[in-house]
């Protein structure tokens, strides 16, 4: 059986383009002794996947040039030879970028009934969905009524970490690239308040949204933004670390914020985290967010791309404001 | 009865110098009632007060020009009306840099019987030295065993974290401004590795003296030591924000550390923390400090100038590096 995978042409440097990437065609051996072929229904790409196309030490090992990306899938079985994975069991894999594979069952997460399409799998009810969750609940420690920044908040992780803490009785504040991200905040998402980060004046549109300063701001993009929320933060107020896509570009190092002195008066944290140390909460999380999805109290919303080819663009997309929610690489 | 204090004649800008200050000859009343007549045996200067010469928002209002100058210091109760504080007893208090003065009872805190010199009031059992120990132990979460990277090793707070790390079996890194210092930190303290900062490659050193990364990195100084320690945290690490001596006199913003993202991937907190939000520490603090002061464990020094005239000296001597161990104005 022939597939295609898509592999790291060559390191982007700076924003990445379509050269970076080489779509090619494999072919499957039959799944032996405790193997199966798993079709893919949906690949994921997210921002984190940039960090690794970098030759560096990092949490985990750097993507390596000529071999297909690995990230996130939701595939079906279509032949098996493992009894706990029978034809047609829906998998999450982290596999990545290729349109079919054939492994062991290591790796391969049973979703068992699907509760929602497959693709809410790698989004709200999946990794991005379970970042906002415990980076805002456990790194976060939020509490009950406070105020909450978060930026990108028309992304996979900002809309759902909006939404939980309007859930948690929160007032919420989000940024977002567009007019139209957000109208979709505070029309659809039910935020209390957003802007468009183009405008400028960061400080003072977060003041607006929040005259008593933010508890708890969810950085999920670094720079301006992360100098702007530390001039809002109340006293004790917690600041997790999730991303910084404004600098995964970069070509040289950036200037970190030049208030973060700002934190020893205040007593503020900021914590760093990266969902794969946070399983102890994986049950508190499909239970909760299940729960938030069926019910409708929160939403969400998908960009999807149709076919491997469009993968990268797909990818490159995250960085030009592209997605609304998930950005998702329709492979079905 | 005539006394001197010292004011801040007007708002440095940059390095403080003698002229920003201004010691001037006050009258004072006799103590009424529920009054009591301190006269200090010696003050301190602290690199904190230079923010509160900034015209400000903090955690602490700013200085008031014209006004004297506040801050701890330890004295004697020379006339009294208040019972529970007789003539003869020694009360550290926050009236700051005056020879004498008349106060209520309150905000003075009695010392009972001295268990060392008045001046280790104002350093290894005081302030400084509880701040070290909270920073340490509770913002830093130190386990037994760890490593510990302090910068400003040297200095009143510097000394006492890396003695309390090595008391808790810890491996300890300090950084100081000059030969001397280094060796005193390493043949008197105790460290197992200390450099001068001077000699720059701030990464490298610290990274001799720990090569299999840090645990906990005090942070006194902000700016390139931050920066450097970074990119030396093992995962999980933390850094408890207690100073950013670096940049107190800068005229200009600073940047901050150009590498803030490695705390995502490597789970890091940057906690800022001012000693007074943990008085419910203090008597764990006493308890601890006092015995291990009393034992030799935990060793202190003192850089002495005498004579209230001799303030404003002192104080900018901190930021000299002319300090080895508390900066203590002696006016006895």
């Amino acid at each position: 059986m022939k597939t295609r995978v898509v592999a790291l042409a060559k390191r982007p440097v700076g924003m990445p383009t379509a050269a970076d990437f080489a779509v090619s065609e494999v072919e499957l051996p039959d799944p032996g002794d405790g193997e199966v072929l798993v079709e893919n229904l949906c690949m994921s790409v997210d921002p984190y996947m940039r960090g690794r196309m970098v030759d560096r030490k990092s949490y985990v090992g750097p993507f390596e040039v000529g071999e297909a990306l690995t990230g996130g899938a939701i595939g079906r079985v279509v032949k098996s030879n493992v009894a706990e994975l029978p034809e047609g069991e829906h998998v999450e894999s982290h596999l990545g970028w290729r349109e079919a594979f054939v492994s062991s069952a290591r790796g391969l997460r049973p979703l068992g009934n699907l509760e929602a399409p497959a693709s809410a799998y790698l989004g709200v009810l999946g990794m991005p969905g379970m970042t906002a969750y415990v980076g805002l609940l456990d790194v976060g420690q939020l509490k009950d009524g406070e105020t909450v920044f978060v930026s990108g908040a028309a992304g996979a992780v900002g809309s759902a970490v909006g939404q939980i803490a309007r859930i948690r009785g929160c007032r919420t504040i989000g940024s977002a690239g567009s007019a139209d991200k957000v109208r979709h905040l505070i029309d659809d998402l039910g935020f209390d308040h957003a802007f468009d980060y183009h405008d400028g004046h960061l400080e003072r549109q977060i003041a607006e949204g929040a005259p008593d300063g933010i508890d708890v701001y969810f950085d999920n993009v670094g720079g301006e933004h992360l100098q702007a929320a530390l001039n809002c933060m109340r006293p004790a107020g917690r600041i997790p670390l999730c991303g910084a896509i404004s600098q995964y570009n970069a070509t040289a190092p950036v200037p970190g914020p030049n208030n973060l002195a700002i934190a020893i008066g205040m007593g503020l944290t900021l914590k760093g985290f990266i969902v794969s140390n946070f399983n102890h909460l994986r049950e508190d999380f499909v239970r909760d967010m299940t729960a938030w999805v069926n019910s409708g109290e929160l939403k969400y919303r998908e960009t999807t791309f149709d076919g491997i080819e469009h993968a990268s663009e797909a990818f490159i997309g995250l960085f030009t404001g592209a997605n609304t929610g998930k950005m998702i690489v329709n492979l079905a």
